[in-house]
């Protein structure tokens, strides 16, 4: 009798193990909309309702997702965060000092990452990224670095990560990637045809956006076509890689985002976030297969640009299907000014050179986009200064072209949107989640309560 | 048998009545801070941890709340919305036009409120406000009006719709407020004595700021001394009158802070902001007592003002404690330029003569707040504009007042924070709630989803 009743705790002890156990996540998605703050998230929705000629919103898919918290963003330094401090908070859970890559905020204790400690649990890890792999908020799940800025030794992290899919972005400050890369054990894919081609036999891959700019980023969604690989389409060939009995983390980060935030590009964010939205459905078709065993986050690590859906010249007006007339990134405006520098000096230099361009790909010019004195006078100001200035664009994507920034700015307002930085800002950020544990994620929580919440509905740790 | 069997049928009947009503609301609160975005949330919070020398930020109780929704806030034909369109979408789940109280947006069909659902279903009813009494809060919740500048109208209403409690502000537009109210059934007090003297045996009673402004509105918190009634006191009071057996609704309104924010006067928003919170504790002591039969919502009609924790200039710094320096609201600056302008001919005046207030109210001047040549231009500049100019100020409590509104402009970018504009913007809500139902607020919803959880959760309509 007694022996049985230990045979009959022991069952129920199980069951109840098995109880818990079955409700864990074993597939988890984390989206981070880089620089993705609420008022581009909604802008962005609000520019589709206009297309449609409709006054309201025309919603994404990751918005309807039927959890949502709000989290403070700031670093242990500094009330505006930067991606170092705010990745750190969302990959480990703790705050640490602006540019430092997942160690505390000595610099000398390094934090395990939730992408880590799904690997140690057997677990297959994705890491998929719009810009380069080395950056900052991709780096937070794989190395630990004091500095953001050491690059070779990020990447050298990567290696050694033992990670299954790296997708998106080259490996910026490596000479040659593929070399690089191959040594270290990774298949490495950067052309469209090889991309198709792999399978969920591929092990321990690293595919590449075809084309990249100079920082090994993708291109901006605006300005991709046929050629590229869009995000996703790398966010399914990764679930692809990845799927497997045992689970999976995947981290997917829509990085170009920001950068078109922290140029006050309106029509790049705007493309980028569905860009964004287009990689969640993906996720979502594959909640669909799974929906006990899936975890679907979508957040950012903190807003860019201060941008705001009003204006004060139009006070409660807001135009934002003036928005279509935009065709390119300020990045390619940037290249075609840098084009008209070489060919042009300062004296030679006239405005009306450049307006059929502008016309063209901003609308400026266009009825009901006619420019005022005061704007042309604003643009040929900047066509001055740009003229004195030799060098062409600055480090991180960020344009220091006044030109561009001019016709973005001009182009904004009149469409009622407005920014009051070209930094970031420490407006707090949006968190919606979707499927199993995703009730966790509700009221005005902190970035570092993200990954303790998916720590606890994944069973990490 | 059958006589035995019907008497169980309705006995289960009545039963499951009961367990339905016992998850009923009795009594509900619902807050507009109106104008309040998430940033004027989060600004009060950083400063106040600032003010302790912590980055971070010092939580507010209302953000502690366990439920959490963001609300988009559109208007039937206008993306930006008005207090009148969006108070109707809060009142009645009705999308409608701006300018708008409680109608339809052809503005031919009357909406009822969830104030008059209570009222009908003979709950107690309560409205409080720090501005004017018939200005669109308050309004859209006892009025209907196709116009919100209808204010004879709207205060007429006041007298009709039997409610039982009514306090803050004044009735804009009404000549004799006393005699009005009075001759339409309701005590009216408006002194601090007679203020203490209500009590729960007053019925139909209208309690009023004993300080109010041209427009009829309460003080700015920041500018209130112990003269004052404030709006945590009316609540308190209002709490009082209204608790009785068949429940209460109750609304309070932080007008004040959407008019802090329509002049960009971030030292008032905080304090306005601080104030509202304040009178949300004494919903929470009330909730304490009642955990299961309370509902608390706090939301915002719109956000005002592109608010932002992020100014170009400051780059990634913010420096949120230098705002301790504003000892009075803009309001309480234009006066003193009025009367300025008053003994001065544009001749005369001289930017000199008013530094040392300026220095003293604002700490413009003061170590870590020195104004460069440019911003002493901007402040000679705006009084020269302002000499122009011999009115005073404009409706709206909008500060005319270029002066004014170049030295608030001055000390918040020194603290980090900045503006795109004097007019609300259509950047979404937050709605925190607490108590019996509030779980069903969660997700990105719809203003008008507001109302329609509360009449669920209250068994209203």
């Amino acid at each position: 009798m007694k022996k049985f009743f230990l045979v009959f705790l022991i069952a129920i002890f199980t069951l109840s193990i098995n109880a818990q156990d079955s409700q864990k996540a074993k597939y988890v998605f984390l989206f981070i909309g880089d620089g993705m703050g609420l008022v581009h998230i909604n802008a962005t929705e609000a520019y589709r309702a206009a297309l449609k000629d409709k006054i309201g919103i025309d919603k994404l898919n990751f918005t309807k997702f039927p959890n949502l918290a709000v989290a403070t963003t700031y670093a242990a330094d500094r009330y505006i965060t930067d991606s170092a401090a705010a990745g750190t908070a969302l990959a480990t859970g703790n705050k640490t000092a602006v540019e430092t890559i997942s160690m505390d905020y000595t610099r000398t204790k390094k934090l395990k990452s939730i992408a880590q400690m799904a690997k140690e649990k057997g677990m297959k890890v994705g890491i998929i990224t719009t810009v380069n792999m080395n950056d900052a908020t991709p780096a937070v799940f794989y190395a630990h670095q004091p500095e953001r800025s050491m690059l070779k030794e990020i990447a050298q992290e990567l290696l050694t990560s033992n990670f299954d899919f790296f997708g998106g972005g080259g490996l910026k400050g490596i000479k040659n990637t593929s070399e690089f890369l191959t040594k270290g054990g990774y298949k490495y894919i950067d052309t469209k045809k090889g991309f198709k081609s792999v399978s969920s036999k591929d092990q321990k891959v690293y595919v590449s956006c075809p084309i990249r700019d100079e920082s090994e980023a993708c291109r901006y969604s605006i300005d991709q076509t046929s050629d590229d690989i869009t995000l996703s389409d790398i966010t399914k060939k990764g679930i692809e890689v990845l799927d497997n009995s045992n689970g999976f983390f995947m981290m997917v980060e829509g990085g170009k985002i920001d950068w078109a935030a922290h140029v006050n590009d309106a029509g790049a964010v705007i493309k980028d976030v569905e860009a964004f939205d287009k990689a969640i459905t993906e996720a979502v078709s594959f909640y669909n297969k799974h929906p006990k065993e899936t975890l679907i986050i979508v957040t950012a690590d903190h807003e860019t640009g201060g941008f705001t859906l009003g204006y004060a010249e139009m006070k409660y007006n807001s135009a934002f299907k003036k928005l279509k007339n935009q065709k390119i990134s300020l990045a390619v405006m940037d290249k075609k000014i840098d084009e008209y520098k070489k060919t042009h000096t300062a004296d030679q230099a006239k405005l009306e050179d450049l307006l059929p361009f502008i016309k063209k790909n901003f609308g400026l010019g266009l009825k009901g986009l006619e420019l005022n004195e005061w704007e042309i006078k604003s643009l040929e100001n900047s066509l001055k200064i740009e003229m004195m200035n030799k060098d062409s664009k600055a480090n991180y994507g960020k344009v220091s072209e006044p030109l561009s920034s001019t016709i973005s700015i001009i182009l904004d307002q009149k469409a009622g949107l407005a920014w009051t930085t070209f930094s970031h800002t420490g407006v707090p950020v949006m968190v919606f989640a979707k499927g199993q544990g995703s009730e966790l994620f509700k009221s005005y929580i902190d970035n570092t309560d993200i990954p303790k919440n998916i720590m606890q509905i994944a069973g990490l740790k």
